[in-house]
């Protein structure tokens, strides 16, 4: 595994460049792409239905077969074992307390002219959930983004999970149920994520567009983008571990692996100002490496993306954090709640050393689709408040609107536009 | 006017084909502003001033001439006249006053199981404003982009206005002045957006970019979206009046002037119950707009995007209204706030006969970069929100863990992530 020390001469170009990832735009997807969305606009539910038997082989002969019923997801959740099903019911309960916090309520206030001003904060009305099918067809993906729709008031949610050869991931339909989600059709790939945006005979248009999926689904949200909302466009994982004082090495370098095992181009990088507790964890990183099933997929991010880096003190780490701006940190020492006040950026905070991040994929409550590659700059963990909107509200009385008025016509006949001026003029001549 | 009632045998198509209004992608625009792009990645202040003066006619010998000193935006406000002084003042006051409301604090609660969660939000640190220069620069966009920015706490502040000829807006400046931006450079189109979004030797790189402008600056945002934030791409301005009851037919008549004369491809709609008062307001319309500076403007705009509905009754405006999802609503009536509370999707309600849309535009108090196109179904007015970001916050305790690792642990291992479940199992084994 790389090893870095900020003492290092050229440590601030290897750190650059450990980061930099570009995700390269292709031309021939984006055209591929932009066909299957005209055609599904054009063509609607036969299209989607050919595509879907054409490269999910699904056995479907007519579009309502990729319809699936409220009892069929209520089913599946009723024949997981019992400790499958608590614990789904468990990360459930929490994902929604969590969210309930977040909810954005209208307000309104008076101002000192007689003028009343506020928001109203409105769910959205309907939103898609894209969902990935084969390997990565995840439960937790399903409570964590239906969840916050749900909480926020969303009255129709739409799932779409492509079922390859008509298989369908039973733990993926428990989760919808408990999550409240309104109806699920099992297509995938650009056409689901079309049939979302425009709506076709069947598949309801939808006013926003979330969840994880391949580059075809990255590049159809991209394009459809304007016509409806969409969350961030997922790069791969990432960590940062920081840790100081007493730490179990095998906990930080299992801790670390658990983002090396989602993606050959994950990134989990250690950092730490002991450096017995550096080559500690190293150790323990090559031991547990060719024990996990996906030791392959771990041993290439780590090798190709990872780092463990040595830093003289704390503020160090702080700085290269804030420069990282990672999807999850855990900071593993004492004062954890200390340090984290001096984090610019990041997507998610664990702190201490018993909150390992898995928790947080799962049933910690907050939610796990969070800001990658430096993205947590400017941009938010999902929550409630992306399937909320505001209006902004304006009432002016009669004897409040003469100073607004004479306002707005000085200033727009500043910017040349007549009829604002005139429009304002006529309230308070 | 075009002239459409709700009793039309084909209205609902009629209604869908004027409302419909599609940006065409031009792969010719898309292909410069990426060439501009990487050649400002690569060479820097020299390129962007070589365009600078290339597109802009600017007379800078030198980069440092393209930046402006606070002295200067300080001497263009000291330099207003009284009146004009006072108006842009009282605008950003009263919007500075508003935008204090959205401010959202960090929060975390402790669990049952006495685990802390929550989320810290913070400021971003560094945003980039796009001003337009020459005929569509307006003051009041500076303030409605700055304000909440600097509201929000965002340390840095960079603005961007092209000076064709090296000519400037001096109330632009005065603008800035108020509202708290640090550095305010001459430079423009896909060169000023490249610049902010990467950084050069000069301009520093920021974490998003707000602002309207021209097609380049539109292509080049959403080029660099994913590498910073940006706002909405805004597509043309638009208004929706309702009125009924008794109102004056010159002033609705000049509330819907006041967006066509904004662009031709505005789209200015009247709608009532009330057929005398719909042929009242478009004798009105007629009457005024010759007189208008922007006449040829305003009028195709009203012909080709521009419509008068006669609608059965109240109920049948909502679906209407909810429908188009206007930037900016209307509401002429006595009982405007009923009848606001079936609204779901609006950018900005205006109620009641004495708030005309203008005073919203300038210095009501919220922010008049809306959504556009319908886009108002899942986005919001900008806001202090945008230019704040959150973190979420877990802390688990040595007891408060085990409940979560063990859930964390049995869902891990049906997502066959092995890493993960045994990263929570080490929490409570």
């Amino acid at each position: 595994m790389r090893r870095l020390s900020t003492q290092d001469q050229n440590f601030k170009q290897v750190f650059a460049e450990l980061l930099a990832f570009e995700t390269v735009n292709d031309p021939n997807l984006v055209q591929t792409v932009d066909q299957i969305i005209a055609d599904v606009r054009q063509h609607g539910d036969d299209h989607v239905l050919k595509l879907t038997q054409q490269f999910d082989r699904h056995p479907a002969h007519q579009f309502s077969d990729l319809e699936l019923s409220q009892q069929q997801l209520k089913a599946a959740f009723d024949g997981l074992n019992q400790e499958i099903r608590e614990a789904l019911q468990l990360a459930a309960d929490r994902i929604r307390t969590f969210h309930e916090a977040q909810k954005q309520d209208s307000w309104t206030y008076v101002d000192d002219l007689g003028n009343t001003l506020g928001q109203k904060v409105t769910p959205l009305d309907r939103v898609g959930i894209y969902v990935p099918g084969g390997l990565a067809s995840y439960p937790s993906s399903v409570l964590m983004n239906a969840v916050p729709a749900h909480v926020a008031g969303v009255p129709e949610i739409i799932m779409v999970v492509p079922a390859p050869n008509g298989e369908l991931n039973s733990l993926v339909l428990a989760a919808a149920y408990l999550a409240g989600v309104s109806r699920v059709f099992t297509i995938g790939g650009a056409q689901a994520v079309a049939a979302l945006a425009y709506g076709t005979q069947t598949v309801p248009r939808v006013d926003k567009i979330t969840g994880p999926g391949n580059r075809f689904v990255a590049a159809a949200k991209r394009a459809v983008f304007g016509q409806v909302g969409i969350d961030m466009i997922a790069g791969p994982s990432e960590i940062l571990v920081y840790a100081e004082g007493v730490n179990n090495a095998e906990w930080l370098a299992m801790d670390v692996l658990s983002q090396a095992e989602h993606d050959t181009v994950a990134q989990a990088i250690f950092i730490t100002p002991d450096e017995a507790l550096l080559e500690a964890v190293e150790s323990a990183i090559e031991k547990h490496l060719n024990e996990l099933p996906k030791a392959e997929i771990a041993r290439t991010s780590i090798e190709n993306r990872g780092a463990l880096v040595l830093v003289k003190d704390r503020a160090e780490a702080v700085d290269l954090i804030n420069q990282v701006a990672p999807e999850h940190l855990e900071l593993c020492l004492d004062d954890a709640e200390a340090m984290s006040q001096d984090i610019r950026h990041a997507g998610a905070i664990f702190m201490g050393r018993y909150t390992p991040e898995a928790i947080g994929d799962y049933c910690a409550g907050p939610n796990h689709v969070l800001p990658t590659s430096g993205t947590a700059r400017f941009s938010s963990p999902l929550g409630v408040y992306d399937f909320q909107k505001r209006s902004s509200l304006i009432m002016c009385s009669k004897d409040g609107v003469k100073t607004l008025a004479k306002t707005a016509d000085v200033l727009a006949v500043q910017e040349n536009l007549d009829a604002h001026a005139r429009s304002a003029r006529y309230r308070y001549q």
